[in-house]
């Protein structure tokens, strides 16, 4: 049977990959079994963040030495996710996600966590934030989920996409070239690939149905909202990435996922009742013993459009000096970072259509612990 | 008796007192009671944070319109005391503490919220940060524990202070006028007051000797600290203003305050400690009921100066782009929002000696709850 | 016959009047006299920027001290337009504009400075940016051009428009009464301002037909451009403020103005060429004598949307941090304030439509010198 | 005799050193000849800019695949000195430096641009910003100056070193390790980086003498300075990396270089007299055709510390928002690029000790024309 462990790694700057080079050297984990990286780099987060490119080119050069096989192919097969931006509390670090295969092994839990990724063909410029985008999406995720091994849609509690945008430049090409982009605004565009993303999650999961929606609907009707889906957008990619997670009795481990919505960015409700599903109790915060046992947290957040909190006004989206996405995000991670007793959390922003509007979503994968233990 | 009131307010921009305006003129707020403001507004929070200025302005000449007193008395006997910087979920509002004296009150509880005030002489440029700006303070302190007619220091739960700090440009005055300024850097300058302010309230509170430190220890030593102690610098004072929070028995009133010390920016434990003080529960988060009782969260927090949490490295201090103050009060706000319930409450940054290195503190005014109730 | 006068003033923050208060004290303005005032003050230009609110609140409380008025009806009779960021080399200050009647002055120049101002009615926020509002400042417009008596539409060399925008919290109460808003987005919304302030000003200068647009030119066919026009956008307006400034034998005077387009943020030719319309010499820099008959620099600039200047890429529409006019902002100050010799110039962002697409426009006013002098 | 040959390439993102990789494909430049490459990236420019390592990183892998050495060795002989930030007008591009040896060249000119590297020792956390660090910058330019075989120290015309700095981790860890870091606050540290690089150009070119200062003179006498020195900071590098620029009779190429010190951020007649020495006219801007024999411009930058510029304030010291240096950069930028007519100049801020206190110095490259041509 396949096993999934995932690794938690900090790093010293965008560019280092050092604790993962060591696992590798100390045998602890195998190049080959590596399938994926979600992680939190130190930029800002936006489209002139390129410590997300820094990054995955060091990982791709790292594991190119050790599997011998160029780095052109590795970053078509290995999704490399990246949030930029640790504001506030939140440490620069990285999960690695590995698959094995462990014959021999005696069965320990029923189901336990399990891995699929996807990658769909590069998206045109000017399909950006458009239904071509969104079928995109959905195609690459179904894949993923059949590559995990996940029977039920049910048991699939987190869906990670990373998406290409539109910079200035890129919109001036596809002008020149006689096409028409969703917007030539970078930070609009991003935000269209976000949206893009979620629709394709949400009709991947069956949601939504194809019917469901038009062009018009992505940034406007956030009625539509996938409470599994998690969309980055970035200038670094060009084809949507896709990582699925979720709990499969065809997969053996120690470790297992859970999800929750967050109705608004102050819903402490929603962090305790995730850590609750997996068997850990906060309160108010998780203990150092239980903590050891959580391995990832994976947090989608958005400032709320409508310009209030639970009816008091925040002034995030009026903020010219600090990006509202990073804003949202320095709040979010606060409040995690609070319960889980920790940093080392991706609270990454852009949550358009990925849980109630205004809130986001959270999951955590944390070790099983034997009936008894 | 006297009587200490607090209306916590919220403002459409930093200019818009008219939520003030609308309870005087309903005769609920008498102007003559107000004697201390203490908000948010949604500037940087630093030295070219005009948005307190601003507000100040505004609300004196209200006052004055109402008192028929010159604008020029007023700001130098009611400390308005104003952080810059809404960051994340925070919600710009001010709380306006007002006094009374009900002569036929029957006596509600054993002691309650006392208040008091005072304003130190300006401060030359060149003693900012030294240590005839920490006498300056200490002074100050002792009249307005006295003004609020505070017994014992250990009812004393909170000391703010406003200390005026060093521009550029009052820097190369105080140099062309053949002083030497503890520094010319403004966010330097702001560092280095707000650490006299906070030695001067360890000296007023006896929790420091004069002869424990020099002009040295200033943000150097941090053993050195009050956990008591809350203080802003801007450029808008001139002179050090203080309000200090207590309770008494000489004051009758509903209200009553406590503080706990947060040993660092997730110390979520504190901030259910000093609810349950008051008699409030937090469960993850208060709930809306017991949320009504709280009329003024005040918070004091500062970026680890060492680089790392717990354990773990944050990018604060790195951050070219965003202020450390910027996004520690981004981090907090959103942890102590999250227990609350809400967004408007006091975070300010530069806890330098106010609470433990790395942490800070935080104060609550709840209204009192009967025996039975 | 009329006079117009122009002091450009110095402020040590942007509650700082003093300056002005000096000169009314000393009987060099008399307070009637003050028709308009245009500045730079030191904030970041955005929605968030409330250095101009602080700075008008504090102009308009001055004049009516003086006056003998209320401050509510000055708002409504001299436009104060304040540009936030005073990026890089430019100096926070602003220039009074002045209008006496001399009835006995001898003739000193054919033609002179003539100044004209206007307010339209307040904007609906759902009008913001659309036809409706292009409308309402053309009208506006050739009002202030009445006024100033101007008889040839030649003759006017600048029209400064600042122009209602929508915040997040308008735009949402204006969703909630059924209307919609040409955007939510307050740079956005900004952004179309200033469009239909352009539009305006091109209507009421005859350089377009009512028939040459329709909602949808605004911030999309940029052959529509007014170089004559200035328009700036805050959330400290809600109607039009209208200033004309032109050349008219109907007033006397030792000030003329002059303008000149800009083609691009390296157009230094056409700051040389407006300066030699004015019969000054810089080469490179003017110098201090010649400089000293400068009286007001008025620079409207862009980032190019393209992405590139002359052929090589550009950044500022890309970064997160900083937000793109103030990177224009910074760099055209910088090129401008080299060819003049200082920093007490007002440059303001956002010249959509206002001069060639990616460039803007330059107007200086100078004292005449009289032939043979 | 060797030739030296710089080429100004533009790059897409700070990962994108594909202009380089086709000369080098095509032939233009044999990868063995590149000695050193200065350019712009577009960061912030702070210790939390590493597009400066990923450019770094690709360059050398790059060079590496070419030339079968590995980067580890490679960035130990190739200074790849980079300055983030380009702000404003200013564009993405680096200058590649390389060296030929030409044996049958006729000689076409007297002298020619000569080019020498060097690097120094690792320099230790405690001794960034002391003498000790001077010291290893000057013996490393010595070394530089006899690498470029240059005989006359006057005919040096630009000194470029990149020196470590300290980041808040490096500051903690030396710390813990008992040493003493001149300044724990990375922003400070870079400033003293920059300041010992300038002493320690100053010193190798007698400028100043080993006993004309003191730890204490850095960042402090800025009477002391040299006009030659450009120095840059960062947290990639550890030892000092050096390239020195001049003209020598020993080298032959069509290239020259020549230097003028800049008095302030307005000091535009520097700019023209720098392209005089080369015999390229500006009036007032350089035609395009003598803007062809323009092949790479070098200046450093700095916001004046006494707060004003000509005699009027300047707000870049006090804004929390962008840094000071982010703002110099865009003002000195626009000037010099209006004056060029174009944005691919390299314009780093820091400028402390690197010409006059408040200015800077401008160093340009140009190819000779023989005489009649």
């Amino acid at each position: 049977m396949r096993t999934a462990r995932v690794f938690r790694l900090s790093m010293a700057h965008p560019g280092d990959l050092s604790a993962l080079e060591e696992l590798i050297d100390r045998g602890t984990i195998r190049a080959a079994e590596v399938v994926a990286v979600i992680g939190k780099t130190e930029g800002n987060g936006g489209v002139n963040d390129f410590t997300r490119g820094y990054f995955t080119q060091t990982l791709m050069a790292l594991l190119s030495r050790y599997l011998n096989r160029p780095v052109t192919q590795l970053i078509r097969e290995i999704p490399c996710v990246l949030s930029g931006g640790t504001e506030g509390v939140m440490s620069p670090h990285y999960s690695v996600f590995c698959i094995a295969d462990n014959a021999t092994a005696e069965r320990r839990f029923p189901s336990a966590l399990a891995i699929g990724t996807a990658f769909s063909e590069p998206v045109p410029t000017e399909d950006v934030g458009r239904r071509a985008h969104v079928e995109s999406v959905a195609s690459a995720v179904r894949e993923a989920i059949e590559n995990a091994r996940i029977e039920r849609l049910d048991d699939v509690h987190f869906v990670q996409v990373k998406c290409p945008c539109v910079t200035a430049g890129r919109a001036a090409a596809a002008i020149t070239a006689g096409k028409t982009p969703r917007t030539s605004d970078p930070n609009r565009s991003m935000a269209f690939a976000r949206a893009a993303g979620a629709f394709g999650v949400a009709l991947a999961l069956n949601e939504i149905a194809p019917g469901d929606f038009d062009d018009e609907s992505l940034l406007s009707d956030f009625s539509i909202q996938s409470p599994r889906a998690s969309i980055s957008s970035g200038v670094e990619v060009e084809c949507n990435e896709v990582v699925v997670l979720g709990n499969s009795s065809a997969w053996d481990g120690s470790l297992r996922i859970a999800h929750r919505s967050m109705s608004d960015a102050l819903d402490i409700g929603a962090i305790v009742d995730v850590l609750a599903d997996l068997g850990i109790e906060a309160r108010p915060q998780v203990a150092p013993a239980a903590a050891g046992r959580i391995a990832c947290v994976l947090v989608k957040c958005e400032p709320d459009r409508r310009g209030k909190v639970r009816g008091h006004r925040h002034t995030m989206l009026d903020d010219i000096d600090i990006n509202a996405q990073r804003h949202i995000r320095g709040a979010v991670a606060g409040l995690v970072a609070g319960v889980i007793g920790e940093g080392r959390i991706f609270v990454s922003g852009g949550a358009e259509h990925q849980g109630p509007d205004g809130g986001g979503l959270i999951a955590v994968i944390a070790s099983q612990q034997k009936a008894g233990a």
